[in-house]
């Protein structure tokens, strides 16, 4: 099936590089608002019979489902097949009702997505108290991974690196990252106190006096816990640390505060543009597109 | 069925009038943001076996969609019938494919409302090229008219008004409205050039010197309409105009630019908060819901 790529706005750069590497038209065409903020799209390039290929990251999603679903079911309409990579898949983290009365936003949002594409590649989704995406999409759905791409940074970057989990749960990761690796690594324990607070311990550093540590964590959102554990980190003893997200969502003021916090570098993929962007993914999306 | 009623943000207005006359209980609901800017919803209060009326105007709807999906989704697992009043109804306009490869937008709106909501109401939607609702939603509507509003307010505030229809498309109500008022009225002939741009031609007006002319549209967008209409009535003699819209939209600086042109008044209906809100469209509503 022929493919044609299109790139809503902000995510040209990934949906180009693609485009050249894979050799695949950029499709034409028109997004914009009326006076009244209501969008308007038109598809100028032949679609009919093609597979599409629609780059559109999800931070902040709310005003951007409505113009990709508009060109979804346009595309839809002159004849094509819909595949939406999301390098940044929104409305993940509230997969469970906590309190009564509360709306599972992840699955209202899977159930939204299925119904206007017909394939999901994305990175890195923060499947919590899930173990696949099947439990909650029923399209199709392909999972990449960033992992070894930061781990090729950290070795390329980092001369004497310690692994440092943010919480039990990234214990499976670092530990595994850390033996193939070949470095040491140590797993933190986080409490949740609310959205903006958290409470960290850290377990004893003082053989890591000369080792640059390295936080890895999925997403970077208000950094709360990175810019305490930098703190707790640097009071043990240990070199500023280096912080690494896949997502940066920076929430707020999330990167100022972590530079005034004193760490040392933050680095992130590109799933969301940012200025911390070092690790580029286009090409483990280009190894997913057959 | 019991009812309950629910206000999305800036809909409290209506809504607490129409729950204080029928004696409706306001639901009780968090609806807020996380600090990445994803929406969470929890509604507190029992709406199980009864009909949930959420009250969301959809003026700029692209932000506002996924916050009424998430309510509506959770009101219907929770046990509820949802009924959707929209006071305005967006994406009503492009409901043609003008050029090849536009996207019908008025139809991929109406099947995303048709999905999460089971019954809306509305007043005066721009039907335009199509009959009736149920040519592009699948679920029951209620269409409202504001006309006998409209009507009744120009009768106690103009002392000798002269009906003023936009363009053809206005003739038949303006000249029904004329009739039952027992007002002289005339029809503009009105050219579209663009989004922005209109050309417009005003018939004879030299007997309606005494008269005041009232210039009644479904919605006021840009206004580039009423402006160049208002300027050509004032050229041609006639007093200062009353412009009455059942929907003020009001796109950029659509009002300042209004009363930069010289109009007399500026009188909208309550659909979307405005300060030129002068007719209220609660009681439309109350007489709807049985």
């Amino acid at each position: 099936m022929d493919k044609i790529i299109f790139a809503l706005p902000g995510n040209e750069t990934i949906a180009n590089t693609i485009a050249d590497k894979l050799h695949f038209p950029v499709g034409e065409m028109v997004l914009r608002s009326f006076p009244d903020a209501e969008t308007y799209v038109r598809v100028l390039s032949n679609v009919d019979g093609k597979n599409a290929i629609l780059v559109s990251t999800l931070y902040q999603p709310n005003s951007k489902l409505l113009p990709l679903y508009f060109l979804a079911k346009l595309l839809k309409d002159l004849g094509a097949k819909v595949t939406l990579i999301a390098p940044y898949l929104s409305y993940m983290r509230q997969d469970k009702r906590f309190h009564d009365g509360e709306a599972v936003s992840s699955e209202y949002f899977a159930a939204l997505l299925s119904s206007f594409a017909d394939e999901l590649i994305t990175i890195d989704p923060h499947l919590h108290r899930r173990n696949s995406m099947s439990e909650i999409y029923t399209i199709p759905c392909k999972v990449l991974h960033a992992a070894p791409l930061i781990s090729s940074w950290i070795k390329e970057n980092i001369e004497m690196p310690l692994l440092v989990g943010p919480d039990s749960e990234s214990e499976q990761w670092v530990a595994e990252t850390a033996a193939k690796m070949n470095t040491p690594y140590i797993v933190l324990n986080k409490e949740r106190i609310s959205d903006t607070e958290v409470k960290i311990s850290v377990p004893d550093v003082v053989q890591f006096k000369n080792h640059t540590p390295v936080l890895v964590d999925d997403i970077i959102s208000t950094a709360k816990t990175m810019i305490v554990t930098a703190k707790h980190l640097s009071e043990a003893g240990l070199k500023p640390v280096t912080c690494i997200g896949v997502h940066g969502l920076f929430a707020g003021n999330a990167y100022e505060d972590l530079l005034k916090a004193g760490v040392g570098r933050i680095i992130t993929c590109n799933t969301i543009l940012h200025l911390s962007n070092e690790i580029d993914v286009s090409d483990l999306i280009i190894n997913s597109l057959d």
